[in-house]
């Protein structure tokens, strides 16, 4: 599928090392498709706007740290209002779609498709699928209007419902086709980006005027090429309040340790960041970076050695820190696997606590206290801030541009501080990782004064891990492309 | 002044039109200085860092919308730690200063370069300066350690004071010379800026070694060339509470209005993300924006219009705007000139309330309710949210490693997501404001459906006016670098 | 009128100085009214209630604070639902209306009322008056049930609208009778009441079977008898945001003086209590306590001290604090009596502004940095907080059982924790104020270190005038209910 | 134990039934102290005060609601400055100590202890025990001074540190008897009032002269007598966060159920008040009502219910709720009596999701998503808000004019809206409790709809078993004294 997908690529190059990584359209395999004139041209609010439509050759590189004469590399086609559009308004049938667990913003995105599909374009028969993908072969849709909408941006969660899984493509796509919807828009993770990438090879296959095109969600900010997925901010700051209850409850006992899980099964992010943050947190632990507990600079070790400079620590561990560790366990204790079992000690958070206090009991000399606190449910809930508003507002609107102008098969995404289309493939091949051999990851062991739990010849593999980078890698390696440096 | 400093830009060129506007370095003035390695390269946090060091060579460029056979364009350099440091760590004697009003941050900054200071370099001399620049020629100092700014970030303000004005520049240098400052780090707006810049003119006169370097500060996010300043988020993100305030009175009351000033003396920037967030405000109005209140297409037609099909509404006012109206309506008035009638003038919250109330009490048909909201200082004071920390983090320690390393006269600050180094001049030399022919203010026309209150002839002066875009002005004429398209 | 209303207060008499000040009853002027048995007998919910129905005798006293052999004193009608009721579900045409100025909790209340009526007492007939008194001689009414109202206690304001005045009692009653109104619900503070009040006797002195009852809305607090008014909770709790930013401000800057306007016509209550909760407040003036300007154990001679001392303070203004100097100055200075120079004087927190800044600028000595907060409408638009929430859904329950029970011309209140019905009358013959010859005001003097501002004579005359409390005044003279002592 | 504090209980009669349950005095067993008159004559903030000092025979009913010839019933003793003290400033040593879990308001209550004693007593010698009761034969204290607690009421903790258990009384009478200490402060639940208890009857034992009072702290608001304990207000109002998240969860998704675990061991105040404020409950469990899962009129049968009615629902449920049914399970299944699976099965919230879980998987029809979230730590660990930082205020006001005036072997409790001196015994022989037959719950049970789960037979046992109510239950059994009927 993804070799067929590459396949598809479109690759255009240019001088000193340009290369742009271009979206399909739905001329790529419809011929003669009428055009008709933006109808932005006549709305009052854009007619002072000097070149308000997107310069077609507009792109964006993906890499800024640039040296007088390296070569140029990846770039993307930079998202935004095109001269001409390839549906008129009364034709288009849209839907919304969005799958897989809760995120701040969700809302937002829906109220902002919504609006400009009915206020840019003058596009009035929007459906919300309910309940993800499994929605599109029930019988429930929502109407979706701008009155409907209006206020949803205040509250968390998603109105159109979700779940996971449930991508039966082929009836999917039956259901597109039966229902006559000709734009797809599917807000989702990882899978969910894959889910829509068959769809629209499946639209593609069977030769249907559909757009299908993607949002990326995560809160855990693991979606590779984009600056940051939305949700992220509003979780980072929900996660303080964690933070902080975990560091007064340490603080008010006698060897008191707080330890905070936080979201993030495959990437640290929300931890790394909330930790640099918070400035409370003396261990943060992330999937990313592997870490002992025995021994000479291991986990329990500097656990014992904090209580005795500080009396009290606090401990973020992202949810899939560790896992190595728990599932050695699990093998290792051939009797208790059964799935509840199973499920226990799968949760890191209590893992550590139960390992922290076994050892502190066997110990005996040093009486600890600890408050394990998990706010996953408390953080996904919230509203979505302003920051993360007004991001949820232009990825909705630059998707519903690029979806007018015939586009398809793409991800709406930032790249740079810039929104771009970006082809699914660059979205799914790959998962963000905080790299611990970057400069952000070295940065929080400067603030929290953790080890690295790197043994010399860890040190040397992991180096080496990271010499040969996947051509998709940001080039100066950055974690953090809102701050990098 | 500037012409001198202009003198000064170190500029380099490269191929396909690549620019580099360079930094000044202490070695530029003084010859031979003797340099050290990088203490980073021995702190164990740092150990497992891939090419921790930033290559001499990385820049990043001003402009990140290119075309294939485009220009590169302007660049700075790239932020970070060097390879070698100009300064050994018991040599340093660093001093922090904040001037100009309040911003959500100041506190998280100063903490940050002490702690880097100090845990990064090794550095243990960092004072104070109380109370702006005016402290330099007054007796007291406060001594920061890691210790003492250890919780400051929670709180809102800055511990070490701050004023407005003061520059007497050389009893400042005096200042700086008699107590044996070779670190200056001046954290300050668009005037502190300019005052850095002869500071750091009249250091370099007299050949010190001491690096003066500006942390940009500015809730109004009026600073050109970067992305946006810290603080900024936290303000939009506060600046919600009034806003959702003043719709809750306007809702409640029969023909109901509700007036939020916001802060924006010359750009409208928090006006316009705070509506774009918000969803709620009807009609925005920012000094760069020119707005009349009688006649056709008049803000008070609509305000009547809009009270007539919603019963309610919003109005965000930043606190420049529509200055020329309140001058000449000052002038011709040549009665009321004295100091507090012309204040009470100059607040155009108040002045467009009157305004508002006097229409609709001379038209006696429509009895309205007008409720004003000056939350400017509730907003100022705010601590800074955790997106805000984070940025400040990573601004202060990219200033710190540049001091380190030998730059002076420059300013820190993100471009493009990345962290660099800018000329003075470059931050000084023009505002930052919101292009009002740009895609981001008819985005919020669009959203609040207000007019543009721009006659035709207007349109046109306007569309001339902005022809011929200055050289530092970003290509693509975006609003919003974060979220630009 | 009063005279009236209190020749039919209904007076009974008991042992050891027992007095039972009763409220007006259906059958007092309609005999042989029929009864019905409470549905509640029939509530799931209720039936494992033991002695569910409120006793016929059960009473609360007015005052708590007894003596072995003291007498007993005032008590009031417990509230509650009784054994029998006067009104068939089917009967009931219910309306509800919200006068005045905006209170966290009135949308609660208004939820709690339509809910009350719908589950516990079968009434399906509840209607909304749209905007205050003013509505019932409107065309619009919204039509409230349990479905409409279900989200709005969180939400600030009203959904019914409110407005101030309009109370034509002719006209509101004609509306009453014309519509077959018979249970009327309002909601408003003191001025309310009264119009409560009058419209009550018009309705009994036509004979008609309609109860009116009201619901006391004051965020002053400013309403004698009841322990507190809904909403006030939130308004301290809110106000605490303006202080620390005052205080943030005030301590960021040399000779930092913040100052803060607060709620409180005719008594300081909120800033009462958001100084005693604060802690960071240096001085508090409130209507009750007059104080002065000049001279010795003046207002500047202690903002002087205070700085000097501290290097800043923060002042809280009740907005009806100093109005005898306001109006004093305004006299004198005769010739700026105009409409709009007059309001600027009436607004205290700008005039003290003022006031301390001319005496400085005067001084010269002393710069300072001058902060004004105004956040009125920001406490007055939130919605209430939970304390709030379960206060209003009591006292909503409380008024319907005594509207179904047959009871009219009262207004439902909390007496020493327990819920009663009060003759309009005690609700509205006086207001509520702050003593200051009681033990909170003078925790809060010993709390905030500030003068007293009476000279040895006004004490004598202060304490001369509180010899003889009215009747209705609590004996033990306590300003805080909740908290008494 | 108790009955020989019984014993010692003060009891005083008079007319019409009036009792008085008084509290110790130093004098009750050291003849001839000598007294000083009280500071607060001379204090200039009390100067003004009309009978600042508390009469003597002031007292306050237990019981408010009346009949015109009810007996008076139990009273206490009024808290409040007497006109003579029985300590000399310069003679005081104070020492405070936490004990317990964590609870909003901890910090305010040290402050305004420290406060009270230097800035209304003189007294300066006031020590902090570190950690708990153990803290008395550790060796480390804290010196507390008014600066030094000037701002720990705006972080949540406490500041001098608390433990479970530890009162090996002797040691503790020594400890204090050796440091010369003469007032004992201690803040903590029911089992640290109990060992204030016995620590009161060592001192008076050994003839000491030191005052032992305690101040109840609860977060649960399980002590009797009291109106409620101080951090209740914001613990209910922190929850509301979890109930809204969980909430957002549920309607998220298709058949969601979100689940919210609170406090409350033995009682179940802060589920009640939780759901009570929020109105997005559909079923709340506490410790006094029974349920069962199974079955007609079960559990899960209403669950079903609600789910096929509504599409999602929320549950709150109370630490201690069904803990019975736990037990038997934990019987019953012999086989995994281990340690950690106890404990999983202790905690009913987990409990309660896997029975819920497994009775959907069984049935297979309906697909649920559950969400658990224990917001515990969370809630205990935020600041007081503004009601609970009055509150506290005054709690601790009160408790030091108590202990200045020489009463020992005192609480100092709210009751019925006036601070009263309680005797120990009062405090710790019972618990205060939801009366599931009370209108607070019924109040509860119509909000939610949930079933009683009662079944007949259960009905008649708890109307049976609370027909002969102890004499210090409150005649009219209110759950909420702030609140009741």
């Amino acid at each position: 599928m993804e070799n067929h997908s590459s396949c598809q690529m479109k690759i255009e190059t240019g001088d000193a090392g340009y290369v742009l990584e271009d979206v399909p359209h739905l001329t790529d395999y419809i011929p003669n498709l009428p055009t008709y004139p933006n109808p932005l041209r006549s709305n009052p609010a854009y007619s002072v706007v000097k070149q308000y439509f997107v310069d077609a050759d507009d792109t964006v590189p993906q890499k800024v740290v640039v040296h007088k004469d390296g070569p140029r590399g990846i770039h993307f086609r930079r998202a935004g209002p095109r001269q001409r559009v390839y549906f008129a308004p009364d034709e288009v049938h849209a839907c919304i779609v969005t799958c897989g667990g809760l995120c701040p913003g969700l809302n937002t995105v829906i109220r902002e498709i919504v609006c400009a599909l009915y206020h840019m374009y003058g596009v009035t028969k929007v459906l919300g699928i309910d309940g993800g993908y499994r929605g599109f072969y029930s019988k429930n849709t929502i109407t979706l209007t701008p009155k409907f909408v209006n206020d949803i941006h205040k509250r968390g969660g998603t109105i159109i419902g979700t779940s996971r899984g449930g991508h039966d493509k082929p009836k999917i796509v039956d259901s597109i086709q039966d229902r006559g919807i000709n734009q797809v828009y599917i807000i989702g993770g990882d899978g969910t980006q894959k889910g829509a990438a068959v769809i629209y090879q499946e639209v593609r296959r069977r030769g249907l005027k559909a757009v299908v095109a993607g949002i990326p969600k995560t809160i855990d900010n693991d979606i590779p090429v984009i600056d940051k997925s939305f949700g992220f901010d509003t979780a980072v700051e929900e996660a303080q309040r964690a933070i902080n209850a975990a560091h007064v409850e340490a603080e008010s006992a006698e060897n008191g340790i707080g330890v905070v899980k936080l979201m993030g099964r495959y990437c640290g992010f929300i931890a790394m960041y909330a930790t640099l943050a918070s400035r409370d947190v003396d261990l943060c632990l992330i999937p990313e970076s592997p870490f002992f507990l025995e021994g000479e600079g291991g986990l329990l070790e500097y656990v014992e050695k904090r209580l005795k400079d500080n009396g009290h620590m606090v401990i973020v561990v992202a949810e899939g820190a560790g896992q190595e560790l728990l599932a050695a366990e699990s093998l290792s204790s051939a009797t208790a696997q059964d799935a509840s079992g199973n499920k226990l000690l799968q949760d890191v958070g209590l893992w550590i606590s139960d390992k922290i206090k076994a050892h502190f009991a066997k110990q005996q000399s040093m009486p600890i206290t600890l408050k394990y606190i998990d706010p996953t449910y408390m953080i996904r809930a919230v509203p979505s801030n302003a920051s993360d508003n007004v991001y949820c507002t232009l990825l909705a609107q630059s998707c519903v541009h690029g979806v007018m102008a015939g586009y398809t098969g793409f991800t709406s995404g930032l790249v740079n501080g810039r929104q771009t289309y970006i082809p699914f493939n660059r979205i799914t091949e790959k998962q963000n990782n905080v790299v611990i051999t970057d400069r952000m990851w070295a940065r929080l062991l400067s603030s929290t004064n953790q080890p690295s739990f790197l043994r010399s010849k860890d040190v040397i593999e992991v180096l080496k891990q990271e010499e040969s980078p996947a051509p998709t890698q940001l080039l100066d390696g950055e974690n953090s492309k809102t701050g990098g440096n």
